[in-house]
């Protein structure tokens, strides 16, 4: 038997009533994730467990990397069953990693799967759970839906085609599904595939001839998107670089265009433009920008030589970018241009520069209208989480936060909310045991469903 | 009624028995405030609730902001009663932050009020203490004096008058106050007002016509203050910079002088001349270096046009200094003027870099010669005080620690010496219910004795 | 009596378990330490508790300077009695500090001291410790056997002689001394004595005229110590630096040769490249590289020209190398010599930086081949040990971790073992307690198992 008991996480009285008496029911508000919009669309039922859980999810690739598993039964031409045998072995003993906590959850939510996950069981589970993901026909949509989900946005890149959402819309599911706004193709000029990239949008659009022209098709694009119901914009970047100005910009463009070599002092330049001019764009149509900052990516050649990007082969970069991140909003803000921002962070040594930054540019559009988003992807554990709300409670308001995200590719990790729903009452209920808040319970409750759920909604200014 | 109960923050039967036993009783020694020496002067009974407790605290301010407050309802045009009404509606929320723990607490230490902060009780709690405040003509003197202050060190620029200090002594209070001299007006050299602040301190002294008469100047008054009992000195520094040659500092203060545009790395440059300077001089004269770093100041453009400095649009700065600072301890240190210096650190991911590098610059001078200060600022918090307790405890003595300081503008928050007190002292109960440190209760009474009050006695060698 | 009981640092029942069922009887592997092999090899009885246990351990005479203790009672003139009292007053107070514990927990385990120590027990203390030491003829062996070592690496310099480790094996002691082989001194070409030190290793192999020949001159050295049974290498750098080119750094060491100046960008210039070529010839020959990054050293000059080298004037650096360590691993990787690398880090705010980066350069050849390495010197105590624990977990696989060393001078210091052991008992214990892994203790226990010995022994391929 699992060692997931109902109370998990919830170590006072106050915690168990505040998650099963606010949290628990309150729907979800997925405001970024990277889920297949087209996988939703078609709504075919899965194969196995392997397809469903396995196949995409670089942060178990990783963990098993860490335990010296050979690639072949990561990512290699075993068989799906021998990796996930091996996945389970692998897991029984990552004590203190989150993949230990969800995988054993997310089984147990979709499946009914009981039993603790380890070598000696994982036979039993491989066969229990294909066996009810057959007869029960596991399609995207019976997750979704079953996750109570209301909203989700998915991740699109700027030349995405969009009609899948109103295809979507026609099928009438219980959740809405709409696209959110990334042109980071379009902005890492150092890519190898930029001028590709370039080409691709151009025949989206236009000609893009110069910045300008690659301008006004960002512009073409982006309002599209808002046509086709889009509310959230997407950035990631290692740091904050420096604003340059636009004349520069539009020389190393041209540069980059002409096939010259670019130099990285160059394409942070550009960058810093672009980013101010994308933030500018979404400030004007008061879209919200989710902003990514903190990875290095792509650390291992081998790795991506042999499998491409998003393949586990990340960390948490060092270069700081508070002073540009500030002068950014600064520049925005007096021009009257600065959008509502969702800041994610995945360095925790800058969470107070953070936290404590957003209050300089706060005004009353919106409540918390500048966030400092939850922890994200390598924080996204009980530690991570933890810190995050301490560290945002500390400097900030919590009670104006937006909450939880998924960030997945797996439509098995809408747990992952509950994951953060049972830390968050956690928190306050032990704020409340301790006597260091008001035990008025439905106050605190109230604050429990807004981080939930209820303060996105009106963050997000759903139409 | 208010959450807050006898035993706040006091999670041990030991903690408890610390706290009420020896921390309680004990004088306060605030050796770094911003109360106006002019209002303890003249020690006019207060008019209101807004007057006394919001007008001025930048703190509160940035909590309503981040909740999404229009401006009107803080620092604009609305009644003091609204303003009041709505920042008790803010504050109710405001789980985990300081000021729901001060601000509860300051109620009810000076005006006897025992309801819980929010919008439903904020009328009776404006009418009440407002009632209070007139019928007891509650002045700064009874504020300072019922908190059972035996000495407080205001903040002064260079140039301020020093003659209302002997004024004070005239009063004959229960509590010394003293000038701490603070030279940063005429240190940052990029600040618009520079020349004026420049000729200010001329006219207080004799002809500014190079760095070597700023430089008499400073001593100048530097002695002045010693003469009306200054024992600290005060530096605000983003980041420790580099030391440049007394030649590179006067070229760059005679461009200032001359009107000249100087770059941020010239001022950076003069900083780190000034700085050492200014704590040889100190050095020379046995005074006390209180080093604030870390601050990221004034980041909105928009809110200092409106409400000039320390409005609440500062945050935590992401520069190094550790080398920087490193090198001109050694460098003082080896020419034997090296001040008593206490560091107050704004970014905890510095707390144990700064931690560790005050035990190379320890001399038998001084019990903790060089102090890690306590947590300050963006970090006077639950965890933040926490953190600077256990980090200087790991890897230094906390037996030499000075303890806490108000830092405040408001004559109301000297329980924020009780908040830390109460967590040094849960801290120590902790480790003693653990049986991690002896549990002879007069020793470890001893020591928080000593860090609330007597350490710092010793350390200010008070006249 | 001492405060220190059988349960110490052992919370719940799960922990005790885990730590009396499965921890507390395991060898220690102690794969990094500074104890000297001719001390071991000669093997002398110690006359007193100063010599064996004070006279040079910087972790104390640091403790004292920071408590404003007299120089002389610390390496001065004064007796070892008087140094040893005045300790233990220091240290009697000092809360929080690992050598608080470390030091009690010393004198019980090698003496039988039951006194709690402070300046009241001190001459007590001094008198049945000096008594016993006396009595039992106590030598290096004793301590280390009584210890329960198996394996102990010492730390060497490329020129020391060998012949000691086949003497020590004639000794035929009950645990295996093997040579670590540390090449920082012909890379350190910032060093004063930098040709002094070239001309030593010439004289221990041949002309060195250039670069070539001083990478000869390395890999000879290098197959002696693999040859005296050497398993690993030692780096400490405060920082990693940039690869540069084997010519510009054939240039910058030829110009140190001649005796020219060289700027502290050639000397990271040299170090850069040195590092690459160290690792690449460790990673030929499978030996493990310890890279020891974040130590800022000797920063007081006074006390250096008093002391020398290691007195405990160093600290926490703030530089960062994330990028630099990265790019240093990939390229190792893609060449196929990337060594078995542990990854001490001194900086905790680069943790996750580390621990999330070890994951892209992991393969099959060994479990756990880069290992974010266990809490060291500034950070070895309650918090820090638990943190890297915490990061680890979080973001890796505890289950891969080779666990403690004690990186010690003193052959009093294996208790540190126990130290760590009782904290990873502690964390897993609360872990089950709270329902948050397994109860399944022998699972649990085995990883316990593996991470006090097993894995080091496996990882480090004991011949």
């Amino acid at each position: 038997m699992s060692y997931v008991k109902e109370d998990f996480l919830l170590n006072t009285p106050e915690a168990k009533e505040l998650y099963f008496g606010y949290a628990k029911n309150m729907p979800i508000f997925d405001y970024h994730c990277h889920l297949s919009e087209y996988q939703i669309l078609e709504n075919k039922p899965f194969n196995d467990l392997y397809e469903i859980w396995l196949s995409g999810d670089h942060y178990k690739w990783r963990l098993m990397r860490n335990y010296g598993i050979d690639e072949e039964l990561i990512t290699g031409k075993k068989t799906n069953k021998e990796k996930f045998i091996t996945y389970c072995e692998v897991l029984s003993t990552a004590f203190g990693n989150p993949l230990y906590h969800w995988s054993q959850i997310e089984l147990e939510t979709f499946f009914g799967c009981k039993h603790e996950i380890n070598k000696e069981n994982a036979e039993l589970i491989w066969n229990e759970c294909n066996e009810y993901i057959k007869t029960h026909q596991i399609r995207p949509s019976d997750l979704i839906s079953s996750s109570n989900v209301t909203h989700l946005f998915t991740t699109n890149e700027i030349f995405d085609d969009l009609e899948v959402f109103s295809k979507i819309k026609e099928k009438r599911y219980s959740f809405e599904v709409l696209p959110a706004f990334r042109a980071d193709k379009v902005m890492n000029i150092e890519a190898q595939k930029y001028n590709e990239f370039i080409d691709i949008l151009q025949n989206k659009t236009f000609e893009i001839k110069d910045l300008d022209s690659l301008e006004k098709a960002v512009i073409n694009r982006l309002e599209l998107f808002i046509k086709a119901g889009c509310l959230a914009s997407d950035t990631a970047l290692q740091a904050v670089y420096e604003i340059t100005t636009k004349e520069k910009a539009k020389e190393i463009f041209a540069k980059r265009r002409n096939g010259e070599v670019i130099s990285s002092i160059e394409s942070n330049q550009f960058k810093g433009y672009f980013t101010y001019f994308l933030l500018r764009e979404y400030g004007k149509r008061k879209i919200v920008s989710e902003l990514h900052i903190g990875a290095m990516r792509n650390n291992s050649q081998k790795m991506f030589d042999r499998l491409g990007l998003d393949c586990g082969n990340d960390s948490i970069a060092e270069e700081n970018s508070i002073k540009n991140l500030s002068k950014l909003m600064d520049k925005l803000d007096l021009e009257g241009y600065l959008p509502p921002m969702i800041i994610f962070n995945l360095n925790p040594k800058m969470n107070l520069e953070i936290a404590t930054l957003i209050g300089s540019y706060q005004d009353d559009s919106k409540r918390g209208k500048i966030q400092f988003g939850p922890a994200w992807w390598f924080l996204d554990h009980l530690k991570g989480i933890r810190n995050q709300l301490e560290d945002l409670s500390s400097v900030g308001h919590l009670g104006a936060f937006v909450g939880m995200l998924t960030d997945s590719r797996s439509f098995l990790s809408y747990p992952r909310h509950h994951y953060f729903r049972r830390i968050l009452c956690d928190y306050l209920g032990e704020m409340m045991n301790k006597g260091l808040i008001t035990n008025d319970i439905e106050k605190v409750g109230k604050v429990v469903e807004d981080i939930c759920y209820n303060n996105a909604v009106k963050y997000f200014s759903v139409r």
